[in-house]
């Protein structure tokens, strides 16, 4: 069975609502990671909740990444999904969800790779 | 700990490849599905590789659903994640996904289920 990719999976505690309740932080750094690592983005949807939280899913030619914010659980859940067609990714992977976790100064509750 | 929903990840075997070269087939079950299940999708990017195999990701506000294909190697994996922020949507993430392997006809390699 061949396998594309790894896929971490997370949850985030993070106790800065301004993280949450609106993406634009998070964008910033999504799209600093993204130009950083060389990755492309075929396109992306960032979806603002009322009052606050967000949704957002940034489409690469690596496969995906999302975020999911909970302001009222302080919670935000990541997904960064990257094949290793062209290159081997893994360390990207891991890379982007750290920077992800310290930028947000975020304390992880849950954390998981899945090989797929 | 706040879990708001279930994610199902998995990995399909395809072998009609016109179920994986081009995303139609696909778009057409997955709205369906949406529209069956009364979910709300808030953006969604479709993208075609050359020479074939695509790359989709739908934006809900229940969370979100992917999908990627390597039709070289009769591979889909999907996620389907949603919350249960309205509705408990336990029972629709593993609907859509038992539509998906049924109209792909499709084999599940792998199949997981986080709550998260």
């Amino acid at each position: 069975m061949y396998k594309p990719g790894l896929h971490l999976i997370a949850s985030l505690q993070c106790s800065n609502l301004n993280y949450l309740e609106k993406a634009d932080y998070l964008k910033t750094v999504i799209d600093q990671q993204i130009t950083f690592h060389q990755l492309q983005n075929l396109g992306e949807v960032y979806h603002q909740f009322d009052p606050g939280g967000f949704t957002a899913i940034v489409c690469l030619s690596e496969s995906h990444l999302s975020a999911h914010s909970w302001p009222e659980h302080q919670l935000l859940n990541i997904d960064i999904y990257l094949s290793n067609f062209q290159r081997v990714n893994d360390g990207v992977v891991r890379s982007i969800f750290n920077s992800i976790v310290e930028k947000l100064e975020a304390t992880i509750l849950h954390q998981q790779e899945i090989v797929r």
